[in-house]
């Protein structure tokens, strides 16, 4: 692809762009990083990148940039095309998803596909080999359904979505539009719910549900349990990661980033726009405000405002807690200090 | 189903009935959570629930409590009727079941299903689509095993178990009776034993088993490992929740509650009645004493004595935890109250 | 088996055979661990095992021990033959492979397999029932995969390698020779790539792929992430444990151990021989060096030096955690004192 043609289409684009330089037109055979590009690839750098010096050293014939008159320089020296735009980032994956090769994606329903009684597969949708679906069970149009996933009763999947291989999902589930369920991933499980009684766990009939709203992500491995009563929510736009636990009741917001490995205990309550970073735990029945951020393996033990910035277990204001992790390995020393003064 | 009916079955439940208030006797359409029922519903409301106030404003028209005049008092003034018991979620446990909508189960074993040289099944089971079992396993009677999950050679399995779709159940593994194990779990894979030598990890083969005893729960993408030599073994009656790892050769008692993204290392043993909330971690051949309580996050990295609560990494009693943690917040401040008095 | 043929063997292997004591040559019917070891077993004592006393109560008739005269001396006095070498544990994992009960694979294709266009199985492969396998995909030979594992298209999977049940590989991904692959473990699935833009989340498309080294092996439940750009890479020998995450871009070195639960975060480079105890996290892009140890639990937030021994949250080196966790427990004291002496 010519480079002015990847111009055209980062204008027409999402990512703010601003200014090019460039001596001549080129073909671009496609996207890199700045570390491991070669002759004709396209590369970026954002700001705040750790990798800002590789621009020394790289061998991208072009590179997308932030506005910055330093590195519109060094490009220039250094005979390197620059696009100049305001989000680098998003520039890049728009190129992405140009040179993304595509997997023709397999068509029609695979004849081992096995479906229960009164439920329907809208137009246009792939249904892979050995996918199973139960009774009373509704998908839309224009979804594909991976090898190996077992639907059971009573589900209700909408339009466009992706559900890769080997998921299962639970009754009374409901999967909205455009949604991406990768590998393994379970939905609507039975909650963890038992009560002590006499030394045993009498246990709790799940009998809710789980809503998945538009456009959300979830990663492999996951679980997202129904609970007693009502329903477990997952707000649209929201995106998980992998191995994360949702509990029977949790009521996520829109627009939330869930990394790797988070536990969101039952019945939490949680706002919109909250990102939770790998390892993160939220104990049951709290409220986590919208646009909270919590910081790796922090655990929420306490409801926590809107926007605010926690780390550590049990969670503290971020800045708070680095000032007391600094501390805290100095507490050899202070602790001698102490006894020092208390021998005087 | 009508309100007298549902007290009298309470009265035969094992919830532990008192009394009860009502005017007239209603149809009551099902059970619903205390925020979001509406007329016709019954709910629940257990002691230290921290959802004591809705009590003003639930539509509900009947309610489960516990024993406390003022609560009495309340809903007959909101003309709600009320049941009074000792154990309230017992009680609305007891109702979930009655309205639990049955999935009618499909019954039989489905053509698709391969079963190795050697290999029985019991009476009245059903073995859904795509079930793949190996050579000499023995599945008794009464279980429902779902599409999609494979039972590899010498396994067995006893009597009322219940399988959900796409788990795998390896070699050596005996699962007894009245079990069930959610979606994706793995029992009985080869635990993780390497030696180093040289540089690199000589394998340890793994040619022991998992037993699995009666009324285990089992969560979803849960792993129990099987060890070199002997069993990996869950205590009767023990629930475990998601993404749980068991390494190899635990042992692991009698009613326990383990929540999710617990960790289990190789050859710990854990007591009767032990509870392991969210992410907690057990090292290696550690010993956890009966009924002892992990709250969540909680890193036991030595033998805990029965009945200890504990908290926090590595694991202290949970009051002395509590009390560090409250003064691990104030840790800046003390350091500086340490330099100005040093510099007196 | 008889002893003296098991010593032979012992002599052969590579634990580094230094003597052996034994009154009579016998049958040794399998091996046991100290505990539960009877007559006819063999067991065996690594150095610093803390089951060391067991050796005046066992009831094996042999026994595997390191260079001891008071051990030689015991094992004499109770009569148990014994053989020493350097590394005990290695000489019991040679003999468990000999008593390992050899489950006779199956062979071949099964009938129920489906291969896209385009795809290759090499010789003497077992692929069982419900294996689908995708297009442009390359499987060597020697090869087991297990019921029910799902691989897409231009997978290339080179000879010798074992993947059990119900596991995903991705497009773009190579697995090398001589790997083992546990059950529900999913390969190449799509990187956490996510950038925010007008408070919703754009999705960076994942074009990447993931390269498994020789003689890798990876638990159950695993998930190992593809890239934007570039690979993911396992190094030769790594060793990987249950419900671990690897995100997308991870480098890691050759022969590392990762135990249940760890998660590293995208980007992270991982040198060689690296220990990584369970539930540890690795930040983004954080550089670990070679043949660093991490306790379990440890949140590494920066870059590590070769050798080190790190503990706790945030990272600190193993010894000063110790300490200054020693003091944590007493900071309620250390508190008290201050105020005291605040208020002379």
């Amino acid at each position: 692809m010519l480079l002015t043609e990847i111009i055209k289409f980062i204008k027409e684009g999402e990512s703010g762009y601003i200014s090019s330089y460039f001596n001549k037109d080129m073909d671009i055979i496609g996207p890199a990083s700045i570390e491991f590009a070669s002759k004709n690839q396209i590369t970026f750098l954002e700001e705040n990148n750790n990798l800002k010096d590789k621009i020394n050293t790289t061998k991208s014939s072009a590179i997308i940039i932030f506005e910055n008159k330093e590195l519109v320089q060094i490009t220039k020296e250094k005979n390197i095309s620059s696009i100049v735009v305001s989000y680098p980032k998003i520039a890049f994956a728009e190129i992405l998803k140009i040179f993304e090769k595509e997997i023709t994606p397999d068509t029609g329903i695979d004849s081992s596909v096995k479906i229960g009684s009164n439920s329907n597969i809208g137009d246009n949708c792939y249904v892979g080999p050995n996918v199973i679906i139960g009774k009373n069970t509704n998908i839309g149009k224009n979804n594909y359904i991976y090898p190996g996933t077992v639907i059971l009763d009573n589900v209700k999947i909408g339009d466009g979505n992706i559900i890769f291989p080997n998921c299962v999902i639970y009754q009374n589930t409901r999967i909205k539009n455009y949604c991406i369920v990768n590998s393994n991933t379970v939905i609507g499980s039975e909650g963890f719910g038992f009560t002590p009684k006499d030394g045993k766990w009498l246990k709790v009939p799940q009998t809710g549900g789980v809503i998945i709203n538009n456009s959300v992500e979830i990663g492999t491995n996951c679980c997202i349990d129904r609970p007693a009563i009502g329903e477990t929510i997952i707000g649209e736009g929201t995106k998980i990661d992998n191995l994360v636990q949702i509990g029977h009741g949790v009521k996520v917001g829109k627009n939330c980033a869930f990394a790797a490995q988070v536990g969101i205990a039952g019945g939490a309550i949680i706002g919109d726009g909250v990102i939770l970073a790998g390892q993160v735990g939220v104990n049951n029945r709290v409220k986590v405000g919208n646009k909270v951020i919590a910081s790796s393996k922090c655990g929420i033990h306490a409801d926590v405002n809107d926007g605010e910035i926690i780390s550590g277990f049990p969670a503290l204001p971020n800045k708070l807690w680095l000032r007391s992790s600094t501390i805290f390995k100095k507490l050899p020393e202070l602790a001698k200090k102490l006894r020092q003064l208390d021998n005087k």
